[in-house]
């Protein structure tokens, strides 16, 4: 990877800035798929299907059978399935920690207000084909969507791969249609005769998955974030271990040929020991095409302190960031921008990517700035719940009536006063 | 109001259908004056608020001058002050208690995972001018940035109230800009010479804000939610007192012509009654002509029973949602699409408006369905962080291993075979 040795603060906004996308030539492919799945239904989808996808459905085979989902787990090793098994417990655990009780909070006598989690009713899953199952993506949203309750799950994928069947049915979902690309976006987001309409999108997709995904956001179905290309930065200093840096910078590397990488420490002997490692690494990888273009743009930055490290760390606003250095927990504090942490030479981002129990689905692009990754929050809403006793609309009410007034919003103020008045007949001093 | 009663379920969608917004014309004007801020910067600013608001600044007065907001307090009524103080300190102790405090988890021996929330750095509230000053919504949107320990937070607004400046003061907002309108979006998405860009946007508006931040959003910046009309359904039973139902009804009418408000109930003698003292109440009140507008298009549904009122309810998912029924905990246990409720003869929504301590800034248009309102979680991010030991390595390690060389993705793999490798060397069986 290429070395910048200490940049001056005001070259890091053009050291830090991802790739540009352009999304206007997409959105001009994607517009006509959404249009002609919401006036074409289950026939649109078939037709795309066939045209993209080259695979023939009808409509009795847009949605895969039960025999199909219970056959999967015949057909996986032993180990496999223990392994998915212990991914889905340890994700579960550290999700079903997130489930927030019902608090009553009296904000003045009288007055008690709270909020109910509530799952999201109907929620669509979206999980590429491709060459990778990604089975460990069906846990990721299906474990919050199963603890939130959604009602009904809807899984939409044109991988094929029992594994990601398996998961399917370790997370409770029973709906799962063999389509893929903005077409299966469109199904979920305007419901066609086979395929649920739902109120929320989540999932990986190419660039044509995210230009419906964020069409469908346009027009209110809501969606679990933005999505770019994946990215991981590594902050090491000497105590790191270079083969293991390298390591962790080829398993992002290996996504794909546009995967972000960035290594920045203030040790020019580790940055180089890494380099050194790095491409004895990289021949032993069968992706080592894609890994190779992707290290080709990717970074090492050296810098002159600890407090500079953390400083580009947060502009950059990594998606995964990798603490490799001696205090990692106490410079985790000091980072405000990031998806995910990992800390220590232990903790290699594939942990986090499958089974520690942490989400995988985490905020890229530098949206870590504004986003959190994927949680059970991301399946629930939260309702607030508010009663006011007759003895609190007294004490509160006058409040109510000097700020609707000075708002000029008599009738809100009304509102109140009636209230109040009929309470003073009832109970006159 | 228009009385619908019992209508078929199959009515029930045509019945609930908001107004369709068309946003092309609208987009077609923001687009260039976004792009104006863009690369003109303040002096776009300056030209766009003579052209629109026939307001002129200069560079030095984009900003509201320290001296101008330490002057509010005293122009303001003692009354009105006390007033701001108590809605602040109830919407302050409801917010509170939303931290979540830091909670670690051992998901198995030696793997620990948590989450930290950090207060997203940058936000922008808007603020939209016209008659009604909208203070109560500064601290709608103050309080939970101050909680969440926002480092900047820039308020643009048109509006010059007093009050509206008091507010911003109380929680802690020294940024504040003269400037509204679509310009004003795009100066905090962008930033100017003079005006901050930020990570997110929050706040409501016309039709031109709305778009802009729709735009503001498909370029990165986060933004709260998607915006319509305001609206308020209100559930009655023989309990519920008509005269406080049309008060409420006509609060949320006042707001425009274009306010949704639906009346469900199970009784005709009711809503009979509620459309007796409607008339009444409407003939007192100044804004009269536009509350009247507003139940032209407004609907009381008469429903065969309790539990399709809810079903109706959950179909309709109001941004406001009274129960003036004689069980309304109960009934609200079962209502899974609504921003807020508000309980019994004695909470109107005036409460939840101003100062019973809950937000009021809530998903309207049926966004209900898949968000919630405007919380403390809207203003910070939540930072997974993970450690694992050697011993919780070698533990999850060849879970990791075994899903990782399914998925294809050996890189990923290999990041954890080589450390429990070097384990295995340093502490060899």
């Amino acid at each position: 990877m290429n070395i910048i040795p200490f940049p001056d603060r005001t070259e890091w906004p053009a050291l830090l800035a991802r790739p540009v996308q352009s999304t206007q030539q997409i959105d001009a492919i994607v517009g006509p798929i959404m249009n002609q799945v919401r006036t074409g239904g289950d026939a649109a989808l078939i037709e795309l299907t066939q045209r993209f996808d080259k695979v023939t459905l009808t409509a009795d085979t847009l949605a895969v059978s039960p025999v199909v989902l219970d056959a999967a787990e015949a057909q996986l090793s032993d180990e496999l399935k223990a392994a998915i098994r212990q991914a889905y417990q340890n994700i579960r655990t550290f999700h079903e920690a997130q489930r927030q009780p019902v608090e009553k909070i009296e904000t003045m006598p009288g007055v008690t207000c709270w909020r109910r989690s509530v799952g999201i009713d109907k929620v669509g899953l979206y999980i590429p084909g491709g060459t990778a199952p990604l089975f460990s993506t069906v846990l990721m949203l299906g474990v919050p969507a199963q603890l939130a309750g959604c009602r009904e799950v809807v899984l939409c994928t044109p991988a094929t791969h029992p594994a990601v069947y398996f998961a399917a049915k370790l997370v409770g979902i029973t709906k799962v249609f063999q389509i893929g690309g903005a077409q299966a976006i469109a199904a979920m987001t305007y419901g066609t005769e086979s395929v649920p309409k739902v109120y929320k999108l989540f999932g990986p997709g190419n660039q044509y998955v995210t230009a419906a995904k964020m069409l469908a956001a346009k027009e209110g179905t809501a969606i679990d974030m933005p999505a770019g290309p994946s990215e991981v930065a590594v902050y090491a200093d000497d105590t790191a271990v270079p083969a293991f840096v390298a390591a962790d910078l080829l398993s992002q590397a290996e996504h794909g040929p546009d995967s972000q990488v960035l290594l920045v420490s203030t040790s020019r002997k580790l940055v180089e020991l890494v380099n050194l490692t790095l491409s004895t690494q990289l021949g032993k990888l069968p992706r080592e095409a894609v890994a190779s273009k992707a290290l080709d743009n990717s970074k090492a930055i050296l810098l002159d302190t600890p407090a500079d490290a953390i400083d580009l760390l947060n502009d950059y606003a990594a998606e995964h960031l990798i603490l490799s250095v001696a205090d990692a927990e106490q410079v985790a504090e000091q980072i405000i921008n990031a998806g995910s942490i990992f800390l220590g030479n232990y903790t290699p981002e594939s942990a986090g990517d499958y089974a520690s129990g942490t989400n995988h689905t985490l905020p890229t692009n530098g949206f870590a700035r504004a986003y959190s990754g994927v949680s059970l929050d991301s399946f629930v809403k939260k309702i607030t719940v508010q009663h006011i006793t007759p003895e609190g609309l007294q004490v509160l009410g006058p409040v109510v009536e000097a700020m609707a007034e000075a708002e000029s919003l008599d009738a809100h103020k009304r509102a109140v006063s009636l209230r109040l008045a009929s309470l003073a007949e009832m109970n006159p001093a």
